[in-house]
């Protein structure tokens, strides 16, 4: 089986890294060309910070290049609320001693699309700006890119507001760049990655196995689910999980394949990831696949198997 | 029992038809005070002029008002193609010989309200600009108002464009005033609408029977569905009449109490009735009960009781 | 000569009473139908009250009709900073005895309007909340409206925000109804409005001569500049004044005649009133004659002299 | 004295040949980094093809670099009708031979600043969609631009739309990242490009003139007045000559410090350059120095000067 060419998009946050972690562990099956940072969970500096915090812990070293630092043209609105101060609380990392690409997220890529071997994935988890950038300023990558499979928006209810996921929400401009650029998109919005939750007895059972990556998965995700323990949840959704378990694992999602176009006005629906839901409109050429729902138990044992392949690989 | 005092502010209009014979065949539980008219399905001069028709045709008489020929600040819009020339095509009408009330519609409803024993239901059919004028130029009305029961609105998905039904897209200004306002609303959106409908079969049964009334409702929807026919449909929402069924017969009805707000944008939202979905929204104050499903059976069965029951009074 | 019939649509403020007093001061020339009042400036209550007041202090009795308490969509914005808190400040004034007409001003003014024999002019001080619900409620008005003589707007440079004019901005709306009506339209905006102000001086003047009247300007302008005297001011903009000095002696006015319309987006030019500047402009129909200029000295002794007559009829 | 590095982004057009030309001839002053292309007065291959065809026929060759198809997230809009088919009609041009710089006009412009001596001076005449690019991928090249000379917008009266001249409507976000990014603007915009302004007298000399580039100019610009005389015009604004012009001789310039920002909305301002001219703005930190006017004989003087010398050098 061929191995899929991948670039990871990223603004960790807890569940950014149990996505790279998920990647990381699947290199058989993913060539990861490289991780990249864009300012969204929390400002760049800090979410470039916790990438290379979690490889130097890991001892694991594939590129990393830093990226936009604010939307395209709006001012930056981070979620600090969700992720702590750093991004990434719950962990005792390392000083990170990983050196960061000489070059930008954006030019990182483009020289790694136009280098690699056959098509290549890209995998964003955060506001969509670098791959907004890339798509305005190399508009040739289009034909070099296969797939993008991103977490954000959502079809039916927000979070940010009611109507918008705070990825899109951050960046609409670059989200329209995105989704009107014919490359296909899988989108892990809001309706599957709420399935993709973990539970509160889960999180425990990883925090008391032994394990360099599984205690300290356990530890994040505690910390993690300290914000929504206060909203009355039981179990925490793993947003950024789903866009690269897609790739790993199609079969155990459910979708629809969508028209999908971004609302970049100022009124209530900024940000809104619209989907011509109407019964009339399945004849249409969608540009989108909306993931609506997963196999949740199939979903967990399959995150735990690699968090347990990593305890090996990092010892 | 008490009667309910309703005033219905319509666009004839097909299925405003239905629903006006609705409330005629029961006015043993509504007390009529007044239909109004307003620009939307035709020109203001076409819909009142099909009103009046019809009240001819019937013999029947509660004043009738005209109202405003435009939305409040945009350019009319028309759905010309749905219901034809003259807005009501397919029954060979007498000329017309019911004379307007002298007043204007929002006139007209201010002066009934006021004067009414009791609160009063508005039972809007058509763009809610006769509401929104009467909210805003008369606000002490709001507390003779006990519920608006419009149609209008979606929550899932539009009509005019992928994400807006027809009326609120046509006057979002005028919609924003009657969900801003604060008054009860009931809200038969395309969600109900949709499964509010007339079979085929049930048209073609209407048609083969005797009764000044149902023969004539049958020609009527036969004339209508050939709009909807083209599109592939089999069976064909009697939108309006959820306005009115709701008022006799709520049982019928599934609905979600949710917050609504109005898109008033000139973004690809305009005019959508977004309602907040969240789930842990549901504590928050609703302003609007969203019908969502109806027992379809049990409203065609009520509908042409009431057909039958006006070809005896209208003899 | 005939008189004109006019209707004051204002928000008292301290300039909506001078412009009030010239009128009353002009009644040979001008025929008062009224007096209604609109939120702005400050609150509805208070602006009305604030009219009653001064001509209970007057003892002078045209009717007065209250109106619309908020724009026609949006939040009310008020000026409290500028008129201080009661709109009125700097003067002593009797609890008001006047009563308020029993209907609103939007059916004040339409019964007005239709009853008068010849035209109607309307002299907007204020939002124009009121006279747009005016013209959307009962368009038939427009026939007998002659002229709407407004301050408002600006084509230049605003205040509010560096775009837009305070009652142009608070209800853009409404303007866009009263811009777009087709009724001719002369705009006193904050071009010709700047002009038109008063020097300290002249204040002192007003504050140290006798008379019931014009002991009362001087000491209500005292108190209106020291807002502005902070921003380093020496004269002090009579903005109200224009709209009604204008039908007394357009002559010494200059103007432009241009194509105005009303920006009532949510973007940075919410509520400016942008007129076609361009060269080649010039043979398109305009709607509105935009005053640029007035001669300061001949503004102020007309002012002046009013005053002084008005200390004879009021004492 | 020192030259002067400056990059040239251009969307030829005839008015964009004269500024490059009058560029050309002043290599003593400027230091050319290379000239760099976007879509706007045609497309992306007409104008690229337009520059080739000119340094073709000067058999000059300072580096070429192709830019953006589209703006960053709108559709193209082109000004075919007033440059022609070719964007360039009125001269039989060669058939092109010069090559493209191998990169893309957005690294072109990053590469060149980064490796340049000393800070460069950005010299935009289309669309902004080029330079938006450069500093939302590259924010880094902020600390080394000194100043962006942009041929573009207007604080009186558009082009395009009553409110917004065309290559800042095309673009408004490319415009807002280049308005907000705290880099030094002087804006040549319409106030200053529509005096300076070349006669049909003027043009008639050029033509009758012999040498390579001068008879060139006569001819392009012969062509390029046929759309403006239809207007009745009998003198042609050289709007982009401005941009160039102001680096050469800003002795020759009028201008007002002011703080500019873009109308992003889809309103009636759409694009518009907006200035706060407030009487009281004066004090706050400008970020645009606006041109407003211009001393037209000595600009004439300087270009045909310019002409002639290049008749010298590319004999």
């Amino acid at each position: 089986m061929e191995k899929r060419n991948i670039i990871i998009d990223c603004d960790p946050g807890h569940d950014d890294v149990m996505a790279v972690l998920l990647a990381l562990a699947n290199q058989d099956r993913l060539n990861i060309l490289g991780v990249t940072t864009v300012a969204g969970n929390q400002t760049l500096e800090k979410v470039t910070n916790n990438i290379r915090k979690l490889y130097t812990y890991l001892g694991i070293s594939t590129p990393i290049a830093s990226g936009a630092a604010k939307p395209i043209i709006r001012e930056l609105i981070t979620a600090g609320e969700v992720h702590g101060k750093s991004g990434l609380d719950g962990w005792d990392f390392p000083e990170p001693s990983i050196e960061l690409d000489s070059t930008n997220a954006i030019t990182f890529m483009y020289e790694k699309i136009i280098e690699a071997e056959g098509k290549v994935t890209l995998v964003p988890m955060g506001p969509l700006t670098n791959i907004g950038l890339l798509i305005a300023t190399f508009p040739e990558v289009k034909e070099k890119i296969d797939l993008i499979s991103l977490m954000g928006g959502s079809i039916y209810a927000g979070n940010v507001t009611p109507y918008a996921e705070f990825n899109i929400y951050v960046d609409p401009e670059a989200a329209k760049i995105v989704f009107d650029s014919g490359i296909p998109i899988v989108m892990s919005g809001l309706e599957v990655t709420h399935k993709a939750a973990i539970t509160e007895e889960e999180i425990e059972f990883l925090k008391q196995t032994d394990g360099k990556v599984t205690k300290m998965c356990g530890e994040l995700l505690y910390s993690y689910t300290r914000y929504h323990h206060s909203e009355g949840y039981t179990s925490y959704p793993l947003h950024d999980v789903c866009s690269v378990m897609y790739l790993l694992h199609p079969d155990i999602f459910e979708y629809k394949d969508l028209q999908v176009e971004i609302d970049t006005s100022n009124g209530i629906h900024r940000g809104r990831t619209a989907a011509d839901n109407r019964q009339w409109a399945k004849y249409e050429r969608p540009n989108t696949r909306v993931l609506i729902d997963v196999n949740r138990e199939k979903f967990i044992d399959i995150l735990f198997k690699a968090f347990a392949k990593l305890n090996e690989m990092c010892k």
